[in-house]
């Protein structure tokens, strides 16, 4: 089956830019909120995300960075939180045919809001 | 803040109908595969599917069937499963000006894979 | 198979009371925690959590309060915000042949932590 | 406060090494069951497991072994799949004083589940 005939020849390769990305986006958060985690296990946390959302199609490259402010601060008594959203800022590279985007979240205070849109797309 | 000026003037109507769907369409999956269901408990599953992604911006509404066939083809000796990708029949609406978009995930037997694209894009 | 007398033998009707209520208790923190809410979806959350969860081995009831105070205090610029496990206040209540027990989460303020542990148990 | 006297003086030693490895193992399946996984990002995603439970009170040591002849069977046409619960084999060790136990996850082929139970316990 040609699935991009099937099923994508009514959007551009912009839009299928975009729309793998944020699909990855939105797997990526509601995966991994609530894992536990502190200090000693963001780095396993971080690459296992990177890892398994790289697999999803049209993602050329996945950078998680848990913010450390932000772990801190939601700090138990029992030395580990877990993972919310506004720990998270998260870039997802795509890439079909010629046109590459980057999809971000990052929170923004003003909104109290982990925000994700597009930070960037080459056409 | 205009936070449509600030973060989404860089793509186009129809582009945020496509994102904004998509990371809904992500975050649906990621957030409920795992769940334990069974017939008795299905329908309250698709409601609760529907009711939290309907919050999301841009969702105007949310269709979730929880695939009966696939549900008992993975039935258990304890009379229930965990939600898995191949039983999701869903319909994420958006809208965002005058565009709506319809994201679909479906289960394709030829692919073995639960495929999210846009199924329909009114322009 | 007879799973009770080949993987259960080994603790007490009280421990396996206890276990497989605390099985569902942290099932259903991992599972839910992230998912979209706001006081329109709040019951409809409930009731989903409550169902899915008391489909679980020695499950009897399952009684989820979301509460109002902690989703209002994180509530977002978007009118919806993500459950977190300081909002959850949950029992499990659990039966093994004549015992029973309540597995109960709370948000414990001095600890800044959800804290899971057995309510009550008669035997 | 004294946690243990306020909250866990009503079980035994022996209990709360029961309790606290079966809450770690459900939150385990149910935090990562859904995460795109192949054979190229299984041992990052096993450690990430590892290190974000063994976080959790009690837990002295936790051994995950994602099956790969269960990844391979439910491979899709995008080289990837969804974790699911019969590709886990896991071991969760706690202690609490002189008591030490192992919560077993495997995938029991007869009951088409992937049980929990203790696989062993000293005291």
């Amino acid at each position: 089956m040609d699935v991009d005939k099937k099923y994508f020849s009514n959007i551009t390769t912009r839009e299928r830019a975009i729309f793998e990305g944020a699909i990855s986006m939105g797997a990526l958060f509601h995966q991994f909120v609530g894992t536990p985690v502190n200090k000693d296990s963001k780095e396993s946390l971080e690459k296992a995300m990177e890892e398994s959302l790289n697999l999803q199609p049209a993602i050329e490259k996945v950078e998680v960075k848990i913010r450390f402010d932000k772990l801190e601060e939601s700090m138990t008594e029992f030395d580990y939180t877990s993972l919310t959203g506004d720990m998270l800022d998260v870039k997802i590279h795509t890439k079909v045919d010629d046109v590459a985007a980057i999809i971000r979240i990052e929170f923004i205070e003003e909104l109290n809001y982990p925000l994700m849109y597009v930070e960037d797309i080459n056409d």
